[in-house]
């Protein structure tokens, strides 16, 4: 039997080539995510159904993979109709693969809240999956990094995740705009006005001043049911400009009767007053347009885009108060955010921004002369080894051009050939094949050689 | 509604801890893996059923987790009988979680022929699913750490894998023995008795000669149906004793019609060669009572056992030829193993092999004073991060007391206190949390005395 074998719709292999590129993108994150502080967890690929549903709302709970039960699934089923899938699907499917980071860490929190230290500070950094509908870049199967403060409401948490993001991508040479919002503000916005129903009506509006015009805004508030009374007092919001903290005393003046969107203004206010200390590399922007979905979060709103390629956002988070009260344990704030490895890996490589050396192959390859010589080789090269320069011996004794191919194939520097001749002398030939060039090197000089070599490339 | 939450059956969350324990393995294991220039791949969780069924025996094919189609899953289907259940499994599921990385690696190394460099030299580290019943030591998600090189016959391929065995282990400090045998004696074996089918039995009767003795394992293979005539030619190999060499003398003479069991004689011998070049820290034992299975493999079979812990293998693999033949790729030979990072967590825990060092947490915390503190703190911090030292700021005005504790419970090793009175003075509080001790130092100075002492532990 001959399959043509591919994988499923939506989800790819990688490549050693993009798996250097994702390790690359991965250590840089978790070198940043360390430095601050935060421990790795990891939680497993399934989750019982019960911990997933209801936690993404009913588009997301379509989306979660069901996992059919094992051995006889269809024991003590009594019934079945194949137009109710939906219902059997719950009979004959306990667990689901995990479709974000963030409900199975807030599972992990509670299941294991008598072990843990708060602040628990943790990041992770796995796979998640989801039955979208696969498109460029979207896929079934893609990384969250993701990054969290649990059992802490203090407005430093914000401050230094903003830090975390200016740092990830600062050192990955990526030019973002990190946009923040504010859940109290967006409610005292919609207090004002006196219909909290309108909200998301309102910040889709502003989002679209600066392409079609004040005018054009109320027309489309009006249609969608807005008074003009509630107009006039949006006006100052929607014509909002200035830096952020002019903005903020714009709307501290407008939120003079709302307890919420006040508290709102003096959070963000503080939190750029403690930006205002450090010399960040990217620009941080106050955005009213920015809500994120909204009722997941209860505080502030982070999203992160890159400057220089149109991609969606590359980053995002925000504070949430209640996400372990659904697992039984109430009154926990927590604030995070989560990296899009693959998005981030399409700008990389859209700029061509990935470092030259990540795509480093083995050192050095050594040429097979035959049995005799092989094990000459092999014994260089373990003195090699012990120092940290990678090396293989070519496996057959093929001709030279072949195995000097596959060096050059695999991008291999340096190689080695010890044959009769060099074995006797204690001379072996060392070629670059960056450079053609050939010379006879001292078995004893061969690992300074290297060592000097591979430092000068980091 | 309040869950009581939980992970399904059989799986496990890792904490910050266990976490730093096997980071450690998968880092020691990557490190050895890449010193011998193999790169990493990655395949997604998911395979087409089609891709997994029908490769791991019967038992197998009931082992792995299926996966509901999304959408209207019963679509197409007529007709549904609750007796029927493996029937229906596969009209509603077409995607499966992968049960190892053997089968996805051939599937990989098929789709993806014209874009690899033979001999491909890979490793995959990733999780495998298997619907087992749980229990100690087994789990329905683990690790694999596969390590294999496709598209060389050379045995040169099969002594590197021990000499990465012995690396990997000896990097560890886990005492190991590595058993080796052969499938190509085996079949000689049962050649030279007539009785293919008997092999099982005779593997089997073998490895109780040491508990049982001579005479009973006879008993058993003459209830097992072979004659006093095949009892007679296997003898000499069921008293097999001695050094590798001098059994496999053995074996060359007891195989003098056999060409395949000479075949198989021959490639241990040439390993044994290789191998005594070279000094190894664990020993290589010819173990004609290994099997694994069988059928999947062609050659070379290799099995690590603890010395320390019985806990069955800790790494086991071979020679296989004929895997990427069933996706329409054949004559491609395989040769590679597989080292199980639970079992080996298991056995560095049992005999507390864990470098103290791996526990290590924050580098340093600072204590939280207030607003104007947090700022000159945070200042500081930045400055030490730039040097690789990681530190958080509590995030909390909260009591000393609770702060020290965190710090404590966190084992973090250093406390910073820059309260009004150092901030004046540029006069740190620097508090060693091990030994109690508490000193001033200059603000210029904590960056100096905090490498020194990183570099003395790392």
């Amino acid at each position: 039997m001959s399959l043509k074998p591919s994988t499923p719709k939506g989800t790819r292999d990688f490549s050693p080539h993009e798996m250097a590129g994702r390790n690359y993108i991965f250590d840089t994150i978790k070198q940043v995510f360390k430095l601050y502080g935060y421990m790795p967890i990891e939680t497993p690929a399934m989750e019982n159904l019960s911990t997933l549903l209801g936690k993404y709302g009913e588009e997301g709970d379509r989306l979660i993979f069901k996992i059919l039960n094992s051995g006889n699934f269809l024991e003590g089923v009594k019934e079945i109709s194949v137009n109710e899938s939906n219902k059997l699907s719950f009979d004959i499917c306990e667990k689901g693969l995990r479709y974000d980071l963030t409900v199975p860490f807030a599972r992990f929190v509670v299941q294991n809240q008598n072990d843990i230290t708060f602040p628990f500070k943790r990041y992770q950094i796995q796979p998640v999956w989801r039955a979208d509908k696969p498109q460029k870049g979207r896929y079934r199967e893609f990384y969250q990094c993701d990054v969290d403060v649990i059992g802490s409401n203090s407005l430093l948490n914000e401050v230094e995740l903003i830090k975390i993001i200016d740092n990830i991508f600062s050192l990955l040479n990526i030019r973002t705009i990190t946009k923040i919002n504010n859940r109290n503000i967006l409610t005292g916005l919609s207090e004002l006005i006196g219909m909290p129903e309108k909200i998301t009506d309102i910040t889709v509006a502003i989002d679209k001043l600066e392409k079609i015009g004040f005018d054009k805004v109320c027309q489309e508030l009006i249609s969608k049911g807005l008074s003009q009374t509630a107009i006039d007092m949006l006006e100052p919001v929607l014509k909002l400009t200035g830096s952020n903290h002019e903005k903020l005393n714009i709307l501290r003046k407008i939120f003079k009767t709302s307890e919420i969107g006040l508290k709102g203004v003096d959070e963000m206010v503080e939190i750029f007053d403690y930006l205002s200390a450090f010399s960040l590399k990217s620009d941080i922007e106050l955005d009213l347009t920015l809500a994120r979905g909204l009722s997941y979060y209860t505080g502030v709103i982070i999203e992160v885009k890159s400057m220089d390629v149109a991609i969606g956002s590359v980053c995002g988070g925000g504070r949430y108060d209640n996400l372990t009260g659904i697992f039984g344990l109430p009154g926990v704030s927590g604030v995070g955010v989560s990296f899009g490895a693959d998005r981030i890996f399409d700008v990389l490589s859209t700029l061509k921004l990935f470092p030259e050396e990540i795509q480093a192959s083995v050192d050095v390859m050594f040429v097979n002369f035959g049995k005799k010589e092989a094990v000459y080789s092999l014994q260089v090269m373990d003195n090699l080894k012990r120092f940290g320069i990678s090396c293989e011996l070519y496996p057959d004794n093929s001709k030279l051009k072949k195995q000097l191919g596959y060096a050059s194939q695999k991008k291999i520097k340096w190689v080695v050939m010890a044959g009769e001749e060099e074995i006797i002398t204690g001379l072996l030939s060392l070629k670059n094949m960056h450079t053609g060039e050939q010379e006879l090197v001292h078995s004893n000089e061969l690992l300074n050689k290297l060592k000097i070599n591979k430092k000068s490339h980091g």
